[in-house]
């Protein structure tokens, strides 16, 4: 459950951004987006006046929204004919997450406001966001102990002649029995993904995931994740999977091997390594996200490996990190063309991972939180290849 | 894999809507939307002109869009620059899906389309994936025969001293193992749940999701689905889960307890197996969705149960089914102030059921086809409240 000191300092910061910037008050009503600020995940929407105390308007269920709002002024969802009464006269500019709401709400909204303008607010939400308090930082710390006990359980039910999907269901049955499992939310209009328990060719599969790894999936309708393919001996399998404890996420990947694996797949092994100390070592507040991946790529490209880093040839992702939180797609990116800076509290999965067509992925992914000197592994669990 | 007569039809069907209205054409970027189209579910978009072949634009994967995609115009998405130029300049009004398209994308089209005007095809769209194929009602029974395996090892691993959270794990780890588990996808905006395995007053809690049960869930980031509570003696246990295969959805509950029950829970079960009864011998086209539940309403309330039906006191849904398929919020709604009328090849999910606050959930849900004469359970299996 979230603090009251953290629902107080967030409002306070966005309160601050919208002074800045003219706007006269946020309406949030993505439920991720209300939980953020009030730490009640309802059906509601919530009033951010730029001065002044917010209002959690609730649909359902008020019972709940009342118990759990840190907001005080909790109120039923107003009639569509009383809600302009609602809102002060001089409210003229209303700052909305237009990267996450439908049209038709926003045109609702449209006709419910007796405003002059909507303005998007997507950008300064997602960077706030990505700055995780030390309460934050504890909550992923736990994400990270509670997913590296169920990898560690791994090679117990990892036995031959088992398929992608009931790795997948051991996985997963851990997690979900240990009451760590949560949804795995991620915020952009084209990306829906599980976690990947995947081995050879159908690891390695094209797919429609914005990362390396996007997995066979079981049919075309979710074209991602574990297929039914019995693992074979000598393939990579990648067991690549979140962790949620309390709505915060981790993301964590390893390889295991029945038997051995070919020596060009463990030798890429070790340049995902290099990559990932070299950017461990440097990563502290002040860096471009930009010269982060660039400086991986010449990596992967010196040892030869220019065409399988992050993804299938000619369809390559151009990132090597992504930021993780509350959902799995968070700023900031390691990727080409951001030019965003790295801040202390950021937490980032970076995962250097190499893509063998038709034969499997090796890699490896860890999350780590940016320090006010560094950088601290939130995943602390062996990076080794596990042989089975 | 959805077959190319269904993709064929689809398209057909839907030229004939926008033909009627004076659209254009459709262009759609919502996954589902492209999938269920084009059979193809990548990052991509589709455009589908009121007359002539349509076109699927792929941001990623193109190779395996190429591969499963069942519209033989498969190109790489065009550059902004470039994208206005692939649109005949007499295209004046375009369809899209307004209820899932956030506003960033559209106004991201607004730029790329020199259009003169963007219309809503959601509700078109959505009545029109309402009504199911004889495939589409194939890959549904598949589904609900799956899921009723499940149910039916639920007694080997639901014992006493058993938390929710362990018996969905038991749950979810058959249906994944089984390769049946798929997203359980949503339309509605403050949508989210998971399959409810809850019990006694964990399972009866107020929440969020627009139904008859939420559940209490792990923590208020997620409040829905099993709690890590310990079920108790006496309480019932409500198992309310979908089943996914090939993309198709069947919902389905059942009442577990160790034990007995009190005599007014059981009769309250008997109610919703009344009006199960009641609503399935009657069900065919032609009839209005209201007026079913309306008539659910009346023997609730003859049974002195009104205040409990369909949710927590005072926050109770006005609906007694929901379509189900591919989403699991799909047309139509047996509900309130829905004045639809029901058409063969609808797939509703009723579900009956009755809250009492404090002590628990009791109710049926099965999955139903609308038949030109009746209609037929896709969820075969024995409605009684199992004891254990």
């Amino acid at each position: 459950m979230v603090p009251a000191a953290e629902s107080e300092i967030r409002i306070r910061g966005l309160q601050r951004e919208l002074g800045e910037r003219g706007i006269d008050g946020a309406f949030f009503v993505y439920p991720l987006d209300v939980y953020y600020f009030c730490g009640s995940r309802q059906n509601a929407g919530l009033w951010v006046p730029a001065d002044g105390p917010p209002t959690l308007l609730v649909r359902k269920s008020l019972t709940r929204a009342r118990q759990e709002s840190l907001v005080e002024d909790v109120r039923p969802f107003p009639p569509s004919g009383e809600f302009a009464a609602f809102f002060d006269k001089k409210v003229g500019r209303i700052g909305l997450t237009f990267d996450v709401l439908p049209v038709q709400q926003y045109q609702y909204y449209q006709k419910l406001f007796s405003v002059m303008e909507f303005v998007d607010i997507s950008d300064i939400y997602r960077r706030m966001r990505s700055v995780k308090s030390p309460w934050e930082l504890a909550q992923m710390k736990e994400s990270g102990r509670r997913l590296c006990d169920v990898f560690e359980q791994v090679p117990s039910f990892l036995t031959r002649g088992i398929r992608e999907c009931e790795l997948a269901a051991g996985i997963e049955f851990r997690l979900r029995a240990g009451c760590t499992q949560g949804p795995l939310r991620m915020r952009a209009l084209n990306q829906e993904i599980t976690g990947l328990a995947v081995a050879g060719e159908s690891a390695a599969a094209p797919g429609c995931f914005d990362g390396p790894v996007t997995g066979k999936g079981l049919s075309n309708s979710a074209p991602y994740g574990p297929s039914g393919n019995v693992i074979a001996e000598g393939a990579p399998v990648l067991v690549d999977y979140p962790g949620v404890f309390n709505g915060y996420i981790v993301d964590m990947t390893r390889v295991f091997a029945f038997g051995g694996l070919d020596t060009d797949m463990k030798e890429a092994f070790e340049v995902s390594l290099e990559i990932q100390s070299r950017l461990t070592n440097i990563l502290r507040p002040g860096l471009i996200c930009e010269d982060l991946y660039e400086g991986a790529v010449k990596i992967a490209e010196s040892a030869g490996l220019g065409e399988k880093f992050m993804g299938h040839t000619g369809e390559q992702s151009k990132f090597v990190g992504h930021g993780v939180g509350l959902e799995l797609d968070e700023l900031p990116v390691l990727a080409r063309r951001f030019r965003h800076t790295i801040e202390a509290g950021h937490t980032i999965a970076i995962e250097p991972k190499f893509v063998f067509p038709g034969r499997g992925v090796i890699g490896i992914e860890n999350t780590f939180a940016v320090t006010a000197t560094g950088c601290e592994k939130l995943t602390d669990f062996p990076d080794d290849i596990v042989y089975l």
